[in-house]
Formats: C-alpha cells, structure tokens, sequence
C-alpha cells in the first residue's frame, strides 16, 4: 500500500452524556492531531472520509456532513462511508484510496457512532434492522438471536463449551480495566459471566458488547512523505475485503465467516506474512463467539481449534497471538462506526510500544485488525507494520 | 482521470410499487451491462460501491449489503457511501478512486434509493433531518423552506422572478415528457406552474422536485482497457468535490453554493477546459432556484444572471447550453442516492448521440454533471468527454 498512518486518537468509549455526535469526531481528531508529533493542523488537510454506520441512532440524516463542518473541513472533499459495523475499516480502506490514487496527500479519516441516545431496545431494534428487512427481520431475527446460532452451530461441531465464551469475556475485561479509554474498566470471572442474565442463549449479557458512543480517527499520508511528519509513521501493508449473503440462512456454514476468510487470504497475501508471523491483533468480538471464530478466519489456530487459544490462554499478553488487549469490542465498547478505527488506534500504539502499564505486548513488529460488519456481510482485514 | 465509463443504465424512476429497493438495483445494473455491449457480466466485477442516502426510506440498515448480496456479488469488495442527495456522485468519485488506486478493475457503481415508502410528511421530515437536527431542525426547518430562503434572497438581490422558476419546470417537464425513465412525462405551462399549491413561499408544487423510488449503475474500467470493452466509452476528465457548512446561517451568502463553485472550479481546472465549452449539462434541480444558481455557479453565466439564461431559452436544446434535457431532478425524478448516477447515464447517452427523438443535443464532445448534496453541505462536478 501506497499509504501510511502518521497519527491516531480516540474518544472515551462509554456512555457518553456529555458529548454529541459531533463532539466525539472532534475528541477523536484532536487527539489524531496531537499524535502527529504537532507537526499538521486541520489546515493541512487535503481531504477527510467520514465514516457513521446508520441515521438511526443519533435521528441525523447526513451525519458525515455535520462532522465535517464541525471539525472546520469545509470546503475540502468529504463523503462517508458505510459498511455496517466494519464502517471505521471502510474509512480507513477509502483513505488509503484516496491517497493511493494520487487524487488527495493528507486525509483524515473519521468514524463515529453515539449509540445510546436512544434506549436498549430501540437500538436492538435498529440493530436487527441490519438483517433483511422484508425476509429475515420480520421473523424476530436480532444480532444476538444470528450470533446465538453461530455459537450453538460452533459448540455442536467443535466441542466449543459456554466456559469457552465466558473465557473470552474474562480476557477482554482483564485488558480493558488496563484500558483509560474503555467502556468497561473493570474485571469479570468465568462464574460471573455464567451466572449472568441471559440475552439469547447461549450468548449470556457477558458474551455481547454494549452500546457504545465513541469516535476514532487516523491521519494518513503518502507512504513516501510519512516520516517528514512523525518519526513513527505505521506501514500500511494489507487493505482487503470480503462481502457475503445478508442472510444467515443462504450461507453454507454457520461456524465461519467466508467474507473474513476471503479478507484475511487476500491480506496475507498483500503483506507477504503468514497468520503466525503476526503479533498481535484487534479482531471483532461483538460477541464472545465471533472471537473464537476470527481466531479461526484468521488461520491463528485450525479450524475447529479456537476454542484452545483461549482455553490455554494463547490469545493473552505472553502467549502465542495476543489479541484485543484494549478490551476488544466487549470491553472497550462497540461505537458502530468507530471500531475499526479504534482498532488502529490500538494497533498503531502498540506497535510504537506506547501502550499502557501491563497492556504492552513486548516486541511487536507486525499488527492485524479484523473487522466484521453484520453477521459477516462485509469483513475487512488491514495489516501494519511498524 | 484514468478511470473510463463503460455502461450506464437505470431504472425507470418513479412511484415503483413493482419494486423493492434491490429490485431497483438490480434493474439498474442489468442495464448497465445490458450497454456494455454484452461484453462482460456479474462475474467480471472486481468490486462495487453502492450509494444509498439514508436508511430511513426502507428502514433497512445497511442497505449497500442487501443490493451487493442480490446482485450475485459476494464475495467481493463493496462498501456503501453516502453524500446526501450527491450520494451517486460520491459512489462514481470512490470507484474512480479504486481504479486510479490500482485496487481494483473493472469497479460498479450503483446508487439506489426507495423513497416512497413512506408517506410525503414523513419523507420530508426525513429530508429534514438532513439538516443539524440540535441547532437546525427543531426550529422547523425543512429543504422546501432552506431553498425558499435561496429563493427570495435571490430574487431580492438579482430581480430573479418567481416566473423565471417556473420556467426552470416547464422546460425540465418539457424534456421529462420525452423521456420514457422520467417519473413525470407530462408538460407545464408557466400559468399552471405559478397557480400550483404554495409549498413554502415563493416555492410552489412545481418548483419542488417530488419523492422518487429509483436506481442507476455505472461499470467503470481503467482507462486504458476501456476499449476493449465497449467501442464508445465515455472519458472521465474531472471528479471534483466540494463542502460547506450544514446550516445556511453560517453561510457568507445565500445566493449561491460556495462548494459548488468549489468543485466546479477544480474540475474545470483538472479537465483543462472553459465553462462555454461544455456542450450539455445535467445540474442539481433540486429545487427550480437551484438549476437558476447551478447556472451561475458553473460559470455559465454571470453571477446574477441565471434569470436571463432561461428567460433566453439558452438552456433548452440549440441554445447556448442545453441543462437537464432528461427532465432534470423536477420531471425525472430523484431518488436520492441514484440521483448523480441517473445524471452520468443521461450524459454518456447524450454524447454516444443515442438519446430519444426530440432530446437529442447535436454535436456533444464534452458534458458535465452537478450533483449537490443537502443545501450544498457537499458538491460534485464530474466532466467527461466521447
């Protein structure tokens, strides 16, 4: 890739009353700003792609257009983009465009997404509306209920228990209480995600990510003048996609995402770097199940084999392929448009080993985000280098 | 631009009660490789983009997933993008940028919008909201009433009459009658365009453009390949794009779109050629007062005399710039999110010389498309040659 991240922020996941949806893109790219070593404004921005995953939650249609002229961009080129919950990714891929393409230098991408506007139900509701609305949603389908049968599907064919899930959940918050810009900062035991109120089994309260409101963004330059604006840049070396039937039901197995397969072949293949070769990665948790799952997507383990990673805890700082030790999607929360961007966030800091007290993953030269949209109708996989 | 246009299609536009939202898609997209000569099908797609302007119409999230999956294009790259009612231009622009990226080859782009689905008050409430729903919004703001604000301003300032706007319709329905995709084939008069229903004043019935359910495709190739499939491609000579602020009070003046004159500035630059020489263009009516300032804002007349231009009948066929010769956003329709594809299809129709008996412009070598999104938050101008 022609392209490389020269700076990265965030806004606090959480719920966060005290800030709009605007407000958030502003944290996240003031926070990118200061990251670039002071070195660029927003003056010196040729071009930014936002990225918000649905009207519904904030009820403003055009989202990209308030952050933009919020964050002062205006009259420069500006547009959003839209891929589900890997929105943040889709972002980030049509900035590497932008630049690759030689139609813009400096591009700011940002994501955002403020879910708890409005209450839990009515987002489930709007959630579930990222189903088919006319043959799949009115059946009562939600995300929890499509991820549910994931899980049982996965348990009945590779043995993969509800411990398993709920180990998966106690690694996340393990990290995000190390993580300041978590939602949840605070521990859990394998007991206490079993005993917890179950949303659809067997996915427990502990096996789903929250609503989140977040923002995340990246300033990107042209691979070749990067290091005239940070002594750090992050290489970009894979941009890939996968896509896939909407519905569950017209899919040919429930226990892997096809569209994240095709994404993470496709990216290896980009970078030259096989799945061992990674050190650490940010994968899409939005429940406990899909980790798992990426772990096998991504060729970290066989498939069928997820559930040992976390069993042995090979996914923790310390052992095979540490992953989502910023909390991950359970954890550190689930802004829709924004998680692929905090993952980068992540990534780009760990790999500059600028990472918390206890979080940072010791000589990390290679990282990877994956990022699923929906029940895996889009999948994105980027890989960095530092 | 390295970056060419090898089919074009679309729906017929339109209250289409026949038809889902994919539906449309897919109608558009058999059309567009339907014009390609027959020369490649769905198969041959390395990626597409999907332009979709809001969920709200379909309340159908991630509405980009659901045409990809219909269309047969899994597992391949696709994300949607959205600028508001410029969304078909933003999708062009990004798969341009795919191409010129070197990502992908042969890219479709497909916009898409089912807008009557819901009843008028409702629709335009959406609409609605595509202004700042905290600062904007809640003092009733609607896009009638931001253009009738255009409006009187302009005609304050200029002497622009409310019967030059009505003159802006009945040329646009004039041309919509000969245009079997338009969603109003019916011609006007001055007298019954300025006795309509009062919509938000000076705006009547006729200076609004309605509510259309509609799609429209591009296949897009490198530019150098172009040829080898189809013997008239179209020649992408500019994709430029301007922003502005979300609301019109923080504007400088009322009386034109500054990022209109923003992108139109750059693609003239980029395509190296002069506003007269352009020799047909489609323009953003969304509104009759807008085709009245699109005309100033591209240069194709003094600031202040869009009046005159269709007063003189310049803009009609065998004057000195034919605008909207498909009916224009008023007579063909406009759904949102396919709007600027629709406007590239009558283009490149236009310059292949293959439009219907009684539309066809004589001689065209270079066309033009003005796509602005919301009050003008965003603007696209795209030029292309034969």
């Amino acid at each position: 890739m022609q392209a490389a991240v020269i700076g990265v922020g965030q806004a606090k996941f959480g719920r966060r009353t005290d800030a709009s949806l605007r407000e958030l893109a502003f944290e996240a790219t003031r926070a990118a700003f200061d990251d670039c070593d002071g070195s660029i404004g927003i003056a010196d921005i040729d071009a930014a792609i936002t990225g918000i995953a649905s009207d519904h939650f904030s009820q403003q249609l055009q989202p990209g257009a308030l952050m933009n002229d919020y964050l002062g961009l205006a009259p420069k080129p500006n547009f959003r983009v839209e891929a589900a919950c890997a929105t943040g990714s889709a972002a980030l891929r049509t900035g590497i465009m932008a630049i690759q393409s030689g139609m813009h230098e400096l591009v700011l991408v940002v994501g955002a997404e403020k879910m708890c506007e409005v209450d839990t139900p009515t987002a489930v509701g709007f959630i579930g509306r990222g189903g088919d609305v006319q043959w799949e949603a009115p059946f009562g389908t939600t995300f929890p209920g499509n991820y549910a049968m994931v899980a049982r599907a996965h348990m009945a064919r590779y043995k993969t228990t509800k411990e398993d899930l709920a180990r998966v959940a106690v690694k996340n918050h393990f990290y995000g209480a190390k993580n300041p810009y978590a939602q949840f900062q605070k521990e859990i035991t394998v007991e206490k995600a079993l005993n917890a109120p179950m949303i659809s089994s067997p996915l427990g309260l502990f096996d789903c990510s929250p609503l989140t409101d977040g923002a995340a963004a990246a300033i990107l330059a042209p691979k070749d003048k990067a290091k005239s604006f940070t002594d750090t840049p992050i290489w970009i070396e894979a941009s890939a996609v996968g896509t896939d039937t909407m519905s569950l039901l017209d899919r040919e197995t429930l226990t892997a995402l096809p569209a994240a397969r095709e994404a993470a072949y496709k990216a290896y293949d980009q970078a030259r770097v096989q799945p061992k070769e990674i050190d650490i990665a940010c994968v899409h948790d939005c429940f406990t199940i899909a980790e798992i799952v990426a772990y096998e997507d991504l060729g970290f383990c066989a498939v069928g084999e997820g559930k040992n990673l976390i069993r042995d805890e090979e996914t923790y700082i310390g052992g095979r392929i540490p992953v989502n030790i910023d909390g991950g999607l359970k954890a550190k929360g689930h802004p829709l448009g924004a998680t692929g961007l905090g993952m980068l966030k992540e990534i780009a800091v760990q790999l500059r080993g600028e990472a918390e007290s206890g979080r940072q993953v010791d000589g990390t030269e290679i990282g990877l985000i994956h990022n699923v949209g929906g029940t895996g109708h889009y999948a994105f996989v980027h890989i960095f280098r530092r």
